[in-house]
């Protein structure tokens, strides 16, 4: 081997892996393998900025808990996240020709929490919890634009102050959270707040890179939902509120433009649900389009 | 924003780290971003690909302690240690024109311990460790082949069954470890055993990739040396044995051809350097050319 032959280096990375039993497993590996040496090469990667590197990965690693999974915080903070998510919707979707485009899928965060209770149509799931007060409304369609009855929303939400059940107690009881069924016109409507910007954890090894990199650690006020429908592919998403703080730089880069939702001021008085509200309140009305599921 | 739209994706990701205040950080993070996005495109990464890669690094993270670093194992098994090594040599020795090529580098590999003992040239590193005794000799040189006076190499081996003293208890002492200086005529001479191939420690995540991958988890056998003589730049590198077991796949991608050395075999008797041996030995010729350090 000729010296210093970095190309001969890679190629013999590449067949070490090329007995890889498994075809899936050798193709992500041998991709693996050829983006870490392009980076290396590329940057000209110095020997302290490698350890340098370890050092964070073996820190990561080393703060992460099942309730703390600190490299999907890095993950989410690199974009990857919101790119598994982008590839999954666009492998997902082949939207049909002259149909809408059905809505688009977001990051699920670590907040979710299987078993929220059934509740009727127009339940509040944030009683008790801090915040101003808001109606959700909207249907749940086809990419027809026709309606879907008996859909599944299973909603999760942080509270007016920014946090979740999950942060409140080492034992926490569930807080914001509820599954409804659409109506027979596909119609769904709730009441929760109106959610507020917060920051991802940065006492660790993520948030130590956010601040060496000048990064906004905050994400943008938003409500989490999964949206599923017999014949339909489940989607996770969020509603974002429009002209929330950082609704332009949500730190982990799961802000879509046809998710942000203008929350409409309303004084005390009837709500359009008929509930009678003695505080002022919002309103917010978004539809959600699923996607057929493959035949 | 359009819909899935992936490059505005890797767009936004790379303009939230535009503003990070230290120039290289910036290079490192844009570069790392953008191969992170590229391999997951390539590989149309699925969630739960994505998932069990985030499992696998946070457990090399938790595996990991001070003297079991996972992910530096994992940066070897990936050839990414040694692509650094060689991407070291290769900004440090622009090789003048005529003259002879450096002696190549090579992995640190995680055994060296500073404070090995000053010995005499002709002494025994490996007093009471199993192996074949063996008789290393040399010169150190600058490229165009003049003796280095007064050099020191720093050397550390396995034993003959493979381990290193620092995997032998948790209180280990020195063994099979010492620094030598050459002599007037940049000689060099000590005794050791012929070293021998050892796995990679392998109950770890790495061991299970390899595993996974099919992968050769051996090192071939080879003798540890940190060379370094004033105006010269420190050379990291190995001696490997001609025809060791796993010569052709090292499972860290260390070894270079142009370090590959024949072990003579001796009948026991007078060696060349006057001691009297009464069993059989080797013995291995190596010469050491070092790079003048940048004016």
């Amino acid at each position: 081997m000729s010296e210093y032959n970095q190309d001969k280096l890679i190629q013999d990375v590449v067949k070490a892996f090329s007995g890889t039993p498994d075809a899936r497993l050798r193709e992500l590996m041998t991709a693996l393998v050829k983006h870490v040496h392009a980076f290396a090469r590329e940057v000209d990667l110095r020997p302290e900025e490698w350890q340098a590197g370890l050092k964070f990965l073996t820190a990561t690693g080393q703060i992460s808990t099942d309730t703390r999974p600190e490299f999907v915080l890095l993950s989410d903070t690199l974009g990857l996240s919101m790119m598994v998510v982008a590839l999954q919707q666009a492998r997902a979707s082949g939207t049909p020709q002259g149909a809408l485009p059905p809505t688009e899928a977001t990051v699920e965060g670590p907040f979710y929490w299987a078993g929220a209770p059934d509740l009727e149509l127009g339940a509040d799931i944030a009683e008790g919890v801090p915040g101003e007060p808001a109606l959700y409304m909207g249907r749940v369609t086809d990419l027809d634009g026709k309606p879907l009855a008996g859909a599944l929303l299973d909603i999760w939400s942080g509270d007016g102050d920014g946090l979740y059940d999950v942060q409140l107690s080492d034992e926490p009881t569930m807080k914001a959270r509820g599954r409804f069924r659409t109506d027979n016109e596909g119609r769904y409507w709730f009441w929760s707040i109106r959610p507020t910007f917060y920051p991802v954890p940065f006492d660790g090894p993520v948030g130590e890179m956010m601040r060496a990199c000048g990064r906004n650690i905050n994400r943008p006020g938003h409500i989490h939902m999964q949206v599923s429908a017999p014949g339909h592919v489940k989607l996770t998403t969020h509603i974002f509120v429009a002209g929330s703080p950082y609704i332009d730089e949500d730190a982990v880069f799961g802000k879509r433009d046809s998710l942000v939702v203008d929350f409409e001021a309303h004084p005390p008085g009837r709500a359009v649900d008929g509930r009678e509200m003695e505080t002022p309140y919002h309103s917010a009305s978004f539809d959600f389009r699923l996607v057929p599921e493959p035949a």
